[in-house]
């Protein structure tokens, strides 16, 4: 168990007024239990207390080789597992509901407990993940310094003319080479027009002269993602490319300037999108600007006009503006940055001139 | 629209006295539409109505490039998706929820509807997917086929004594060489011991003289899942392996003979648990004898102990016994079946003798 993790989120627990919080999430009970299992269908449940006798409910089918500091409920298959969280609940009245529970989960507990208050509390949790401590601020620095030079590898690859596919399956090997567990996500390789379209995946196409090349890929170390793109071009770059990647490339860099304590996430979105409908890319930049990160690729918040939260210390996410010129180019640039005390560190040192290859 | 599902779908609702039933598990989804979409955290709903008046609730960002032939109603990030659904019925009394469905989209419906009752209605839909339609049928007999194809390929890079984790990497190549989609799970090759492991997970390790091979994998084509295990041994094999392989492939093909409409799924796991039983094997033979498969690799159905349920035309299934002897070795045979009129037919045509490699 780490218990400043807990603490932090049983005082959004007192503020939300909740006895219990049932999480559900894998990856949140990893972060408070430093134990990870993928429970498939099966019930999985850490139950935090505001009277503090947490516990862990697990199926004896889990795999647990070591002492968690909590207490393990046990259950079996066929076994009513619902019931084992109900026998260890004191005068349960407003309890927390991760916001991912089954459904078949859900309507069992509400059937046992008809007086009882069911609340979304996965923002308890969620808010607390969004700034990372400082053993996650090094498994990220490193996610991403990995992730640096598996870049290289990926061009060296892109040089020998192999097909979008070819590449990105050579990533988990890469990745593991430099000591990372595999992929963080299903990596984009894109060359040309490929690269303007939102719903392409990986195929076998092979670049061609003056073609872009966008390449977003992530590692996983140690359970922390890094994820990162760079654009690149193929034997040659044509006047407007080299337009679209500078201005692309100075709102990347305008808005990780302006990254503090304090800022509105809302308006660094606004630097870039601003910088980049001024050039009159308005329309061809269709997504936010960035994502929270840590032990998954895409985690609760975002860098975006409708997000409503103020930079904090310790968060990390990523700034990628994009434009994309349907049927011709598209062209991203996107590092992760880590908030520091008065500004924030770029996780990301692969440079960001124009290359061509 | 597949209106033969939706139809059998609706009789079970009818049983359950359901006015509607919100499905939301893409696979479900797809199975009903034809139409496969992962809506990752958004909201995505079939909505199958008694009064015949079918919806699909889609958020804008998600690609729909046909006619579905139902009625989709859209909704946009930041939209109160959920009131999408509640405008589009009339009189909700009883309301049949998908298993999977997040309490975070529930708890905002059971807000908005103080006086409806919610069941998990999840059967209506998994008990029409356990018994495969013709279309059906015909994929799930070509990805076996397919991967009856793919496990010579396998046991020749075992032949060249590659490790684990460098076999298991090829086989998504494979399969697209043979006109599947990728593998349907990630597969298992497990090496001498390993093989008894119910834990391990593919590693370095390559194969050394008298070992036995576990061959545990399946392809996806068209969207259907095949699966099937094989067990090889390495340079020779010992008088024990002989045993135990003999006694698994006897347990395998005695459940598979019995296998015809009206027999039950838990006679079929005894018959080849007590073979197992009868020569001493019983405590290592620790799981059910088989599961259903078709969309997914697992989908709902057991053939176990404990699944009362009888075998009726269309099912398919596997038949995979097995002996673990920790610290020794492993041997699983595997193979799918499809209930016929009066019989079954076994979908994996790949040689059950003893092969030393």
């Amino acid at each position: 168990m780490n218990s400043k993790r807990i603490e932090n989120i049983l005082e959004l627990m007192e503020e939300a007024s909740l006895d219990y919080f049932l999480i559900s999430d894998p990856e949140s009970i990893a972060y408070c239990t430093d134990y990870y299992n993928n429970p498939y269908e099966r019930m999985f449940v850490l139950m935090i207390s505001k009277h503090g006798d947490h516990k862990l409910f697990c199926n004896q089918l889990f795999y647990i080789d070591h002492d968690l500091g909590i207490d393990i409920i046990w259950h079996q298959d066929g076994d009513d597992a619902i019931q084992t969280i109900v026998d260890h609940m004191t005068f349960p009245n407003r309890i927390g509901i991760d916001k991912n529970w089954p459904a078949k989960f859900l309507l069992i507990l509400m059937k046992k407990l008809p007086k009882a208050k069911f609340i979304n509390a996965s923002p308890c949790v969620d808010l607390v993940r969004m700034k990372k401590d400082n053993n996650e601020q090094v498994l990220m620095i490193e996610a991403s310094r990995i992730n640096d030079l598996a870049m290289q590898d990926v061009i060296n690859l892109c040089k020998k003319g192999l097909s979008e596919i070819e590449i990105s399956q050579k990533l988990p090997d890469i990745y593991r080479k430099y000591g990372a567990e595999g992929i963080s996500f299903e990596p984009t390789i894109a060359f040309g027009k490929n690269g303007a379209d939102p719903h392409h995946g990986n195929d076998s196409s092979v670049p061609h002269e003056t073609e872009s090349i966008i390449i977003d890929m992530g590692c996983k170390y140690k359970g922390y993602c890094s994820d990162m793109t760079r654009t690149i071009f193929y034997g040659a770059i044509s006047e407007k490319q080299i337009e679209v990647y500078e201005l692309v490339k100075k709102a990347n860099e305008a808005a990780e300037k302006m990254i503090r304590p304090g800022v509105k996430l809302a308006d660094i979105d606004k630097c870039a999108r601003d910088i980049i409908t001024e050039a009159g890319y308005g329309p061809n930049f269709n997504h936010r600007l960035g994502h929270f990160i840590g032990r998954e690729v895409h985690e609760y918040g975002d860098v975006s006009q409708k997000f409503d939260m103020v930079v904090e210390e310790g968060m990390v996410f990523s700034i990628e503006p994009g434009v994309y010129l349907p049927n011709e180019f598209g062209v991203r640039i996107e590092d992760l940055v880590l908030v520091t005390e008065d500004g924030c560190r770029v996780l990301n040192s692969f440079s960001k001139d124009i290359l061509i290859i």
